[in-house]
């Protein structure tokens, strides 16, 4: 396996992810140099004082400068733009990859605009966000969590080894694919599920119900507690594709529509075996070791 | 507090929920006689051997004949049935009651058959299903746990007094309703959740997206694991009020789309705020003594 190395890696955006990817590093072994950018000082020296960055500036040009690779780990909506302040400052040799939860728009917009399209590579780890800001970094937040990495035929394969040797010494489980795929099966596990479970709220606090509410509504509507306006932002930059997951939803939703008002107990019965045959399966190899809960 | 009292108790059914009921009352200290009603006189000696029930009788008009309560445990599709075999044989004075997890349709039946209309009263005690059988039975299963009674202008006095004595006996959280508002409310927070879990797997399962679905998916979609047959019977029971619930989620389901495609982050900012205020001060009261799971 490469193992990732480099004389400095620069974290624009050293807040929980940028953070607990810094830590990790450091935790793993990583002797380069750690520079955060950021926008507020006050938050660079916090990152400083948790030992996630060894130095940290407000000034886009002199971080990334002597970088050999730069991490984007800002909010998803603010990635493009960093990606165009970064086109006018960054060495062409400078590998760049980001933690962007949507990668269409990401990736297209950092070919487009980076001096050499080739040292893009589009990282999505998929670790879980409680808690924010420098202080809440966490070395094992990423470990044995799914990172997508989505390189196009545009990719140097230097960049991708490098960067797909960083997300590996964070012990992430590595899963490659192409933006448009990327961004289809997030909406259709991630964002789809949300909306739903915003929807299932809605629909009951309209209608009523709440109080014979009990765990099997908790569970189903757990992810409607998570992070608002990060949640907005996701939805609607990966609005083409979540749309296509609605969709496919609603074909769902028509079929058994009909099933009940014709009283087709066996197709109904038939959409619930299957479900449980799918999610039951894929929770067996998905959580092997793990309590359902 | 009306203490629940009486000679004899049958109960029609003595699987995981009608054994409960019975070990339950025992422990609190009901010293009244318990006659299962079964099919297979090898369940009902199963029920005898774990301490469910004193007697048991294939002979549905001899286990009833002396019962001053009878409490209804059948599968839900069967309520009815039984109701119409109990009509024949069953004393103008004995309460009656069920388990049904939907109301109209067993409530009408019940007043439209029983000798003796006002001395039916539904019950819905709401207790989850892992285990089956009287082996299964457990004197804990319905403590703390909400149950629904639902008396109509017919329901006479004494007989809703009696019903909602034995809930309370067993630590039941009593609710009170009318049966079409049963049916809509847990239509709303439990059989259309359970629909969009098995919609969201079949989704997935059609479109792909299963090698990035992680801890958010699997909450989401547990209702999809739960038992087949039985949860395809009430839907198809409760069809009326489930196709109500997915009319009012349709709703929902339109007003994302037309955000998501007029590109309005504000309004899904404004959805996924309300669902979580509203999901959030449910949690905090419902389940005040609780880690969220």
């Amino acid at each position: 396996m490469h193992r990732f190395n480099a004389n400095q890696l620069t974290i624009i955006g050293t807040g929980l992810l940028g953070g607990s990817v810094a830590l990790a590093l450091r935790q793993a072994g990583f002797t380069g140099k750690i520079v955060g950018v950021g926008r507020r000082q006050e938050t660079l020296d916090t990152a400083i004082g948790v030992g996630c960055i060894d130095t940290g500036t407000t000034d886009l040009a002199a971080g990334v400068a002597e970088a050999d690779v730069v991490l984007i780990a800002t909010p998803v909506q603010t990635i493009t733009h960093v990606l165009r302040d970064l086109a006018g400052c960054v060495g062409e040799a400078t590998i760049v990859t980001d933690v962007g939860s949507t990668k269409r728009d990401i990736v297209a917009t950092a070919e487009d605009v980076l001096p050499h399209a080739g040292r893009f590579v589009g990282s999505h780890p998929m670790a879980g966000n409680t808690g924010a800001g420098p202080e809440a970094a966490d070395a094992q937040l990423l470990a044995g969590k799914p990172c997508i990495v989505t390189p196009t035929k545009r990719t140097d394969a230097e960049a991708l080894a490098t960067v797909e040797a960083m997300w590996r010494t964070l012990a992430m489980n590595l899963l490659t694919m192409n933006p448009a795929e990327h961004d289809l099966q997030t909406a259709l596990v991630s964002h789809l599920p949300h909306a739903a479970a915003v929807m299932l709220v809605l629909t009951a606090a309209a209608e009523g119900g709440w109080d014979v509410a009990s765990t099997g509504f908790k569970s189903t509507t757990r992810l409607a507690s998570s992070n608002p306006p990060m949640r907005a932002d996701i939805m609607i930059n990966n609005r083409a594709a979540l749309l296509d997951a609605i969709g496919a939803f609603e074909k769902q939703l028509a079929d058994l529509r009909g099933k009940l008002e014709s009283e087709d107990y066996d197709g109904v019965l038939d959409m619930l075996n299957r479900a449980k045959d799918i999610r039951d399966a894929w929770v067996e190899v998905r959580f092997a070791n793990e309590e359902e809960s």
